[in-house]
């Protein structure tokens, strides 16, 4: 049997480090993982336990292929909350996390051969899942000085589409109005259709995380269960398009999923209604994100961009060799921490970046940087 | 926003038939449900007990993107209780249902444009799914005289990819083992790659469902817990591929999917262990398939495939008008059972067929044949 080309996309090099650090750890070796993208704690109590009792109360067969009706409406009334956006339910799909969304929409709105753009670095799924869908994934630098977001007269020619992610992995910068208007704006008049990427709003720790809903209705917003909620494993998340795109999203997650999991949707309805533990989660992140901006210069990191959400810092180690993949192994073997090289989200030049993830608890990130800053002290 | 012309797959038609049995029920009238092609039962009790304990336990995180190792190898050792096969659970990629894993195949063994064929009847979703990813489906028609399975001789020319279901639906016919291997070999010979979705399997009543892997390694075979394990909404199942696809595989999943549910893994790795929930489920089915065969004749439905396995039974319904959809509105309007017309498995040919699902239990399988007898006695 022959194996596609468009099935032929990159491994990620972060696996390697995440292979290493379990081996070490196999042998006795306490690592300390900040590579990961998602939070040590569970999906709250309160989400559980309605997972158990809907589990005692009937069978969990298929739901409608859009989701749950409560929890769609839960979702736009999320919105209003939040946004002060007034979305019509029936604009909501659920999706089975934003990895499902991604899929959804990207065959919704383009045919294959399309030119969709996306900024460097970002996070690397969308370049593959691009390619797997015979999709052109067309990269292009963003710069440190616009804190690693797109800019207007900076997008490439012949684009039928732009993802924008705000805050950003693995940079954590956000846009603010202004900026994700003049984007939204400037891709309109080129009829460029936009994947708006805000899977760690309500990640945000100064600067408000602005949605594309409060610029325009003319846009896929994809949000996800998985950063805030506290809920990677449960492949949950959400879409809005257009009214008139409803359809024939519809028909696509009926054939491509089914339906969402449904045990996850009943926890995630249940999830809206958590907020102490997950503003409790939040404020860990915050303590992190504090820990790590004071900690992370005497640790031979002193130039990243500016943390502004998610819980990542993306930090420049050209000063320390050039080769970020080497970097991250010395740093595994030497520190004992698990950090992430730059070229998977920047394939062009990310051997002189490293992404480090403040995701997990107080402790473990301040023992991390105690280490990071023994390594350089010793180097 | 344009809308893509590969996401304008068509609509089932028998979403009008469940809208209408709905608005039916909405206005109190019970109405019995023979459209449904899902099991009325819940997860095994031990599959839910599992996970409540693993909630309890701790994060349900991302899994790695192949699936949980434990749950690779039980279903590694089930080709060796059930199958006599001997396989190596390095082949075993749990998906997020038989949904997930047909995306999975597609992108990994075909380009965009290439020609996969497929027998009519057929599961709809295979041909939408198909469109969506930018193949050319070839739908090609079965023959009833040939239990509405596809033989060597009369595959379309051209064909990049091949789609086998046995049991299939909507017919519930089985490929016995000469027939199934009949076909790997004409299609090894084109250079054709063989996709057998086995979802059906541990649901058949007499004539063996027998594994594309009891015949070749050269092959990808997909499977679910939704039907035999009673876990539809936990989307949850698996594929096996040939060992030198499994990394191709594994990076497709990890950018597509991350991982598949981590809930419903742990919950299908305890269904194993459920085997007594489980075996009582299929002698509902094998004793409603018996007063099917038996009742269907009285009820207006002589002719019929013979229902080898899954729980459907697909009748010939030429004698009765012509047109499969006003008789399925004609059919939940005077006798208040919903059934699928056969448009939507064979777009040619399904005006004059019907899919009754016996998925329920005995007692509304015996009320829907005693309705669709007092109806046809009046009619």
């Amino acid at each position: 049997m022959h194996r596609s080309n468009r099935g032929d996309v990159d491994p990620f090099l972060v696996m390697d480090v995440m292979e290493r650090a379990r081996a070490a750890e196999a042998a006795g070796r306490r690592i300390v993982h900040m590579e990961v993208g998602q939070p040590g704690t569970p999906a709250p109590e309160g989400a559980r336990r309605a997972l158990s009792d809907a589990m005692a109360a009937g069978p969990l067969g298929y739901t409608v292929a859009l989701g749950l009706p409560a929890l769609r409406a839960r979702i736009a009334r999320h919105y209003a909350e939040v946004h002060d956006v007034d979305l019509d339910p029936a604009r909501v799909v659920v999706t089975a996390g934003a990895s499902a969304a991604f899929v959804l929409a990207f065959t919704a709105l383009f045919e294959a051969g399309d030119r969709v753009g996306l900024g460097l670095p970002g996070y690397p799924s969308y370049r593959h899942i691009l390619k797997a869908l015979s999709l052109d994934a067309v990269g292009f630098e963003t710069q440190a000085e616009e804190r690693f977001q797109p800019v207007p007269d900076a997008l490439p020619e012949g684009l039928r589409g732009l993802i924008l992610a705000s805050p950003g992995n693995p940079a954590g910068t956000i846009l603010d109005r202004a900026s994700l208007a003049g984007l939204l704006d400037a891709a309109a008049e080129q009829g460029i259709s936009v994947v708006s990427d805000e899977i760690y709003h309500g990640l945000d720790y100064g600067r408000r995380a602005v949605s594309a809903l409060e610029i325009t209705d003319d846009v896929y917003v994809i949000n996800s269960f998985s950063k805030y909620f506290s809920m990677t494993g449960w492949r949950i998340g959400w879409m809005v398009v257009p009214e008139d795109h409803v359809r024939q999203v519809e028909r696509l997650a009926q054939n491509l999923f089914i339906c969402p999991p449904h045990a996850s949707q009943v926890a995630a309805l249940a999830a809206f209604e958590c907020r102490a533990e997950l503003e409790a989660n939040r404020a860990v992140y915050a303590a992190n994100r504090q820990r790590m901006i004071e900690g992370l210069p005497g640790a031979g990191f002193p130039v990243f961009a500016p943390p502004d959400g998610a819980f990542y810092v993306y930090a420049d180690v050209a000063h320390l060799g050039g080769d970020s993949l080497a970097l991250s192994a010395e740093i595994l073997e030497r520190a004992g921490v698990a950090v992430t090289p730059g070229l998977d989200f920047d394939p062009g030049r990310g051997h002189r970046t490293m992404r480090f993830s403040y995701a997990g608890s107080e402790l473990e990130i301040a023992e991390g940087l105690s280490r990071l800053a023994g390594w350089y002290a010793a180097r």
